[in-house]
């Protein structure tokens, strides 16, 4: 069995999704990150970054693996599966190139952006406009890509399933996709996908 | 022939120094980003991120292979040379999860502090504050994971090259490595490499 700690955020979803996509059995174990539970000493032994997700693969030959980090997670069950990650060139390193950007920008940069515009006590006009700038300037490498590429590799992969949560969330949040009409389009596609509606499905709060 | 296009940052010596740790033949491609040349339409079709580092791998059997997001070109050359990312967990994923969280979290919130700190016209307290909150407890996950283990991961590996540059330059920013031990010892130990001292001597400005 696989147990998966996770919660209602972005890059909580990621692996849901996956793992919906390879269809594998797994477990949630929810960690409520508004009451502090990714921050006890024994969550912190299966995540010492002290955030989710985190993955815990029973069903190894040598023993349980714990895995951290969303982007790992996913590179994790991809290879374990040999699905949406090719193992080839070029193929390979189109996936984790975009995953690294969403890894490196998309969520980093929106994670600003939401505490700027939402979270932070103040307003800081500066602070708030430097991190939409960067916004619309990531919706346009990604818009650009997929306007020459119907997925952000070359096949539907762990790119979009670590990319569309946050698009999707950045959109509750009031950053209007409609400026970036092939993320727009690529956006529907994606929610569409049996495994993504059951994903956001999934009960997570106990 | 490796062309590898960059500039004297942390994220542009990454790949530097995997290039010198693994012995492979390259060819630094200088992008002076102080005068934009990362935004030109040549370099944009290499990374439509418009950022340093990008390689282009011409020793390839079907063409050349171009790799854009420094995390996946470490992983790129890694895989090519079979070096400093196990195949099997559970070391592989012990490599990438710390990858990961340097690409997502050392990073892009020590971009954020030295913005804050140095590059914005205004000195705003709450966001220096707040990513000198992040860099200090970005560098006790850090800290605490070096007080079990020599390495980010279970031995020196892509992990390692990936941090080393971003706590380096963060030193010579202001942000002090001493109250860390075990960061601090890693440090030493990392610069005292051979490879590393030959990649930080590598000619990139023409
Ligand atoms: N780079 C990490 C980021 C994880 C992350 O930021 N998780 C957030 C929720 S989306 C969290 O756990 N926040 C709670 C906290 O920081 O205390 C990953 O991709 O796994
Ligand atoms: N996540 C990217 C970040 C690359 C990055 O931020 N590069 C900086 C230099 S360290 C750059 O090219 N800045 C110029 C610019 O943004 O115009 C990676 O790891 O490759």
């Amino acid at each position: 069995m696989i147990d998966l700690y996770t919660w209602t955020t972005p890059n909580g979803y990621k692996p849901i999704i996956l793992l919906e996509e390879l269809g594998l059995a797994y477990q949630i174990k929810p960690i409520d990150i508004g009451s502090g539970a990714q921050k006890t000493p024994e969550y912190l032994r299966i995540n010492p970054n002290g955030k989710i997700p985190a993955l815990q693969d029973h069903d190894r030959p040598n023993g349980p693996v714990t895995v951290f980090e969303s982007g790992a997670i996913l590179i994790y069950l991809a290879e374990k599966t040999g699905k949406l990650l090719p193992a080839s060139e070029p193929g390979r390193s189109r996936v984790i190139e975009w995953l690294m950007f969403q890894m490196g920008a998309v969520g980093p940069m929106l994670g600003q952006l939401g505490h700027f515009r939402s979270a932070a006590p103040e307003k800081i006009p500066y602070a708030i406009e430097r991190y939409q700038n960067e916004q619309d300037r990531i919706y346009k490498v990604l818009d650009g890509r997929l306007a020459e590429s119907e997925y952000l590799a070359d096949e539907y992969s762990i790119a979009d399933i670590a990319t569309f949560p946050w698009i999707s969330m950045a959109a509750r949040m009031g950053v209007d996709v409609e400026p970036y009409p092939n993320l727009a389009r690529w956006e529907q596609a994606i929610k569409a996908r049996p495994a993504v509606t059951r994903a956001f499905a999934a009960k997570i709060k106990p």
